[in-house]
């Protein structure tokens, strides 16, 4: 199995087109990490929490986090990943959320949950490829 | 769509039966976060890189870090997280690693990655469940 790095672009495209992602930030200046939903809207991403998460989220608020997103076959191992390093801006005003796309859809039917931006400072994305002769397939 | 808390060794049961995860942990004061493969050995996370991520995993060697693994549906975000935060542990000696289960076994043809090893000291579990009415089926 050989890694690719992926470029800039290529990496925000990849995570553009998924859903699901996790956040890492600190908590009583403890690492943790939680699972929330993105969009990538020119080239800066925009993260909803949950019911749950939500408060917890407000602690990333003005933080340098890590956000990632993969897409990796988890007997193969084959896939990609993609995280950056940003500071995490929470969007709290009506008048700053008005303009949001709408795909950053809360979970369920919880509606008021935080929103926070990152512009990302660091990305990077990296290709799981198999080897010729290994059992797996290219996950594309 | 509500939360329920999962106690201690029920996160850990659900996160060993999984081997894919996240750690995040910091490169250059910087936090990041990248994807490798567990196992769950008496209330021990052993978890072992892979090319490419291996040489920063190294960076996480007596730090605290945050390793992650759920299963999440999605499009209905119904099923589970599991977070724990300890401090990061390298097992680099060959006899240290004699007794390591052989089913973290390492990603494709790469057998000298690292492997450490986290004692949980906080561990945070909770499943994502749908509330009646939701489109959602429960992910169990």
């Amino acid at each position: 199995m050989t890694n690719r790095a992926l470029a800039h672009s290529e990496a925000l495209r990849l995570l553009g087109g998924v859903s699901l992602g996790r956040i890492a930030f600190t908590i009583d200046a403890l690492p943790t990490i939680r699972p929330t939903n993105h969009i990538v809207d020119d080239g800066v991403v925009i993260v909803r929490g949950h019911r749950g998460v939500d408060l917890e989220l407000k602690a990333a608020a003005d933080k340098v986090v890590a956000y990632s997103a993969d897409v990796i076959d988890p007997c193969t191992y084959v896939g990609w990943c993609v995280t950056l390093t940003g500071i995490a801006l929470l969007i709290d005003h009506p008048s700053d959320r008005a303009d949001l796309p709408t795909v950053v859809r809360p979970w369920g039917t919880h509606e008021q949950s935080y929103v926070i931006r990152i512009e990302p400072e660091v990305v990077t994305g990296f290709e799981l490829l198999e080897r010729p002769g290994e059992l797996s397939a290219k996950a594309r």
